[in-house]
């Protein structure tokens, strides 16, 4: 979308906020009222994604799940996707959606910290639940209702619609080997990850996907968080220098969220509305099996073609993660009731399934 | 169904296959022809698991996949799900598809080793891959499409359609300390893990899941494999005396399929394939949630309020058991070039994502 397109859209937009009517990227099929699924009635979407245009497997994930609604619907629901800022920047994804400017988005809630930070908590949680616990606990342990009661106050609803799988710590410029090794690092990286990085005592830079390269490149930082191996590599990191490679410390999943507008989702008919559960809900172990299929392509080539060392963090160094970690945690906790009830929640639910782990998923590394 | 009603229907059965036609169990629409979409023309279908009616979990997701379906198409397709036994033998689901008499089941490959022995791998392999990374090599490693070649053969679609994760080793009445242990060892357990402990000097029974209590209660066995913790508790296990219950050496996974009739599914439109695809597809994601869930709960029961002691296996048992498991595969392996094929692609996958499970996943239980 060229810039005149978006303030064309914008404007628009506006006005039909002013309006409360939603907007769709169609014509003929604008109003959506509440109707009978037997009617026919047609919709015309709009999803915003916090994925820079045609992204890798999160955006393609979009793509699939627009393409498989209009599939099921027989043609009477069509999304359009736009990469992040085609319609709008990607980090209003949330407010755009929240606002009705659209009617969806397709993002992370750790985008949305600023917004309520305990959002965080539905994307990842450092030393928290790996990825097959997390659903655990959203589907069987109350982790979703309390995500849409958060969300509700913003007037959206939330779906698990994908996952990265674990991600990796991060390249570093030189070898970890204690915690004082923290001391001053300069490390780009968002979130709780840059929470404990500064209470390591290092710095947490923020800076957009695309400076990163250029800043690693001239030294402007020391180190890098991006998402994994595969990713990593479309980025170039492996290129710069000799780079130590460490796996997580603070994402050992990383949640997918698909949101809707309250509003517009509750305007939808039964059958719209199963669809868009289900063709959501597909996405969560297919992208989780790309990103690992990928991942573990990837990882041989950097193993194999550069001359990165990937690196595990000395015990001493984790230990200080999980304790900073931890830290962060309770601040979120001592915010407000439901941040308490949710961290509650997920705590618990950690803590009860380590037993089942210890004598199944964690034997099965052979 | 009453076994006048069963009478009925294999005879109804017979004779719609003698004429080539499809059953189902609706009579207005019963003779399907491949339609435009849009015809609004509605579908009748009957779907046949594996597993007992009402069965936890299991049963329980075949039913909201066929309520899903219905749901998302507006009607147009209705399934009616029937547990084992109802309408047909649990053990006769693969047939019944296969042959036409029913359109859908709901089951596991590994009860179709007499059919074609390969068809177990995508159940689970011993000291094979875990849940995550099954669905990465299904999905992305070529496996899904090697499960729809070798199923097509039998005029069948395979798709994933669930999970049970991990499965428990089983119940034992005496402590395992080393390989002599397991000679004699009288054991109900099935497929691969049932050749595991014949190869071990024990002997495999194979007994319906009726009489496992009876037999343990009465000595007729020594040991007993069922599901896991939540599963084995409904079946009373923890109840008959003092229990030895260890992790699986067998089923690092546990794959549930649906099966769909190849000539039925090539006659739905577009939107109702589609349909089915992703009702299916998100089953897996949910049921592994549960069985977390359940099987967190019920471990628990277990350790607090029965006299079952849970352990691990020495390593040297555990070798052995790897060692055997190595040998069963490479029979299988060997049967055939597709046998070949698909073995040959599965070790491969294994073997690569090894070194990206070391980095991420494996570290991920805090």
């Amino acid at each position: 979308m060229s810039s005149i397109n978006r303030k064309e859209f914008i404007k628009k937009s506006a006005a039909a906020m002013a309006g409360g009517i939603a907007l769709s990227y169609g014509c003929g099929n604008a109003e959506e009222k509440p109707s009978a699924a037997v009617s026919g009635k047609t919709y015309e979407w709009v999803l915003v994604t916090a994925w820079p245009p045609h992204f890798p497997i999160l955006g393609d994930a979009a793509e699939k799940f627009a393409k498989s609604v209009e599939v099921m619907s027989n043609r009477r629901m069509k999304i359009k996707v736009y990469g992040g800022g085609e319609l709008i920047p990607a980090l209003e994804t949330f407010d755009a959606v929240s606002q009705g400017m659209v009617q969806m988005g397709h993002s992370a809630s750790y985008y949305w910290a600023g917004k309520s930070p305990v959002a965080q908590i539905f994307t990842a949680v450092p030393f928290g639940m790996n990825t097959t616990q997390t659903y655990s606990w959203l589907y069987y342990g109350g982790g979703l209702d309390l995500w849409k009661e958060l969300y509700a106050k913003f007037n959206l609803v939330p779906f698990p619609a994908g996952n990265t799988g674990g991600q990796m710590g991060g390249w570093f410029n030189k070898e970890i080997n204690s915690v004082s090794d923290l001391k001053g690092l300069k490390m780009r990286i968002p979130g709780f990850g840059g929470n404990i990085i500064q209470k390591a005592g290092g710095s947490a830079i923020l800076s957009p996907g695309g400076e990163i390269y250029t800043n690693l490149e001239r030294g402007v930082i020391d180190a890098a968080e991006w998402i994994g191996p595969y990713h990593d590599w479309l980025m170039g990191f492996h290129k710069i220098s000799k780079y130590y490679y460490y796996p997580s410390f603070a994402e050992p999943t990383g949640m997918i969220e698909l949101i809707v507008n309250k509003s517009a989702y509750e305007s939808l008919p039964e059958d719209l509305k199963e669809i868009i559960l289900q063709a959501s809900s597909a996405v969560n172990n297919k992208s989780l099996a790309e990103f690992d299929a990928k991942n573990t392509e990837y990882l041989e080539k950097i193993k194999n073609e550069t001359r990165v060392q990937v690196r595990q963090f000395p015990e001493e160094v984790t230990a200080a993660f999980k304790h900073y970690a931890s830290e962060v945690l309770g601040e979120i906790r001592s915010k407000d009731e439901l941040s308490a009830r949710i961290l509650g929640s997920y705590s618990k639910f950690q803590e009860r399934i380590k037993f089942w782990a210890e004598i199944s998923d964690k034997l099965y590394y052979y």
